[in-house]
C-alpha cells in the first residue's frame, strides 16, 4: 500500500516527501518498539478498521482536543504568538488541519520508512531544533518533552465515544480503542527524538 | 499520610530516604503532569481501592512482568551481566523485590515530595548516571529511553486480569485499571528526566 496523497492541500504536511532525512531509528530498532507496546497485525486491522469510524468526524474529535488544550492556560501557551501574548489563530487552525490528517494516517495504519520519516519531523516541530518554523510564526520556542507523553491519556481517553457507534459491539470498540492506545504511545515515543541525549535513545 | 516503611529491607528501597536529591519537578510543574494526563482525585481514590486488590498478588503479577521481559532478548540484555553474557539472576531478583514495592507505593498513591524524589532516583537508574550502582552490577550502561514509556504498555494492559477479581463489578475495575493507566504514564515521564536535554523536560 503506498500512502495516498489526499491532503497536499495542508501547509506543512509533509507524509511521503522523499526530502525529510531518514528516521534515527532502523526497522529492527522499529520492530522492537512495536513489541515492546504490544502493538501486533490485529492492532494494525483494528486501527484500519476505525478509519472509517472516526475520519468523518475529525472535526468533532479536534473540537474534543482544542477544547481540552484551550481550557489549560499552560497548553495554550505553545500556540502564543510572542509578540502580542495572544494564542496565534493562524497557527492553531494550521496545526488543526494537520491533527486532522494525523487521524487519518494513524488510523490507515501504513506504518512504513515514508511514516517513521514524518514522525521524526513531527517530533523535531514540538521540540525546538524546529518548533515555529513550518508555520513560520513567533511563538514558544519548545513543547517541554513531559507533555509529549503526558497528552497521550488525554487524546486516547477523548476518543473513545467516537469509536463507540450504535453499529459496533463492545468488543471491537476496545480492540480499536487499545490499538489506538499503542498507536499513539508508539509515536509519542518517536516524536521524543530530539529531546533525548545523543546516545541514549 | 506519612510513608510507612514496611520494606526497609529491600536493597536499594529508598522512598522517604531524605538523602536523596531534590526532585528537579516543582509542585507545580507536577500540577500540571498531573492535570496533563487527566489523574484526578477520582484516580486517587481509585489507585488506593486497587491496593488491597494488588499487594496480595504481587509475586504472580511480577510473574506475569518478568514473563514477558523474559521472552524477549532485547528486554533482557539489560539484565545481562557483561562479563559472562548472562542474565545476572541476582540482580533481577533485586529489582524484581524493588518492583513488587513498586505495585504497592503506586497504589498508595501517596504523590509528595519524597515520593518525588524517589521516581527521579528511579528514572536515574534506568540511565547511564545511575544504572547498574544501586545493585554493584556490570551490566549494560542503559535502558534505551525509547522502552520507558512503551513498556507502560504491556505493564498496565497486563494487570487487568489482577483489578477484576469476581468481588468487583466492571465499573470499579475500569476505574481501578484507568488509574493505573494515568499513574504509569505519569511516572515512566518522571523517570525519562536523566534522558532529556538540559532545559527542554
Amino acid at each position: 500500500m503506498t500512502h495516498e496523497q489526499p491532503s497536499r492541500s495542508i501547509p506543512g504536511y509533509r507524509l511521503g516527501d522523499p526530502e525529510l532525512p531518514q528516521a534515527p531509528v532502523s526497522s529492527a530498532d522499529f520492530a522492537h518498539m512495536k513489541t515492546a507496546c504490544l502493538l501486533g497485525d490485529d492492532d494494525i486491522d483494528a486501527l484500519r478498521r476505525s478509519h472509517d469510524v472516526l475520519v468523518p468526524q475529525t472535526e468533532a474529535i479536534l473540537d474534543v482536543w482544542y477544547g481540552f488544550v484551550g481550557s489549560h492556560d499552560f497548553l495554550v501557551a505553545s500556540f502564543v504568538d510572542t509578540n502580542t501574548q495572544q494564542p496565534n489563530a493562524d497557527y492553531l487552525s494550521r496545526v488543526r488541519a494537520r491533527f486532522g490528517q494525523w487521524i487519518a494516517d494513524t488510523a490507515r495504519a501504513n506504518y512504513d520508512d515514508a511514516w517513521l520519516r514524518y514522525q521524526l519531523e513531527i517530533g523535531r516541530r514540538h521540540h525546538r531544533v524546529g518548533k515555529n518554523r513550518t508555520d513560520e510564526v513567533t511563538s514558544t520556542p519548545l513543547i517541554s518533552f513531559r507533555y509529549l507523553p503526558l497528552l497521550a491519556q488525554p487524546i486516547v481517553d477523548t476518543l473513545r465515544p467516537f469509536l463507540g457507534t450504535p453499529s459496533r459491539d463492545r468488543e471491537d470498540v476496545d480492540a480499536m480503542h487499545n490499538a489506538w492506545r499503542k498507536s499513539v504511545l508508539l509515536q509519542v515515543t518517536l516524536w521524543s527524538h530530539p529531546y533525548i541525549i545523543e546516545g541514549d535513545y
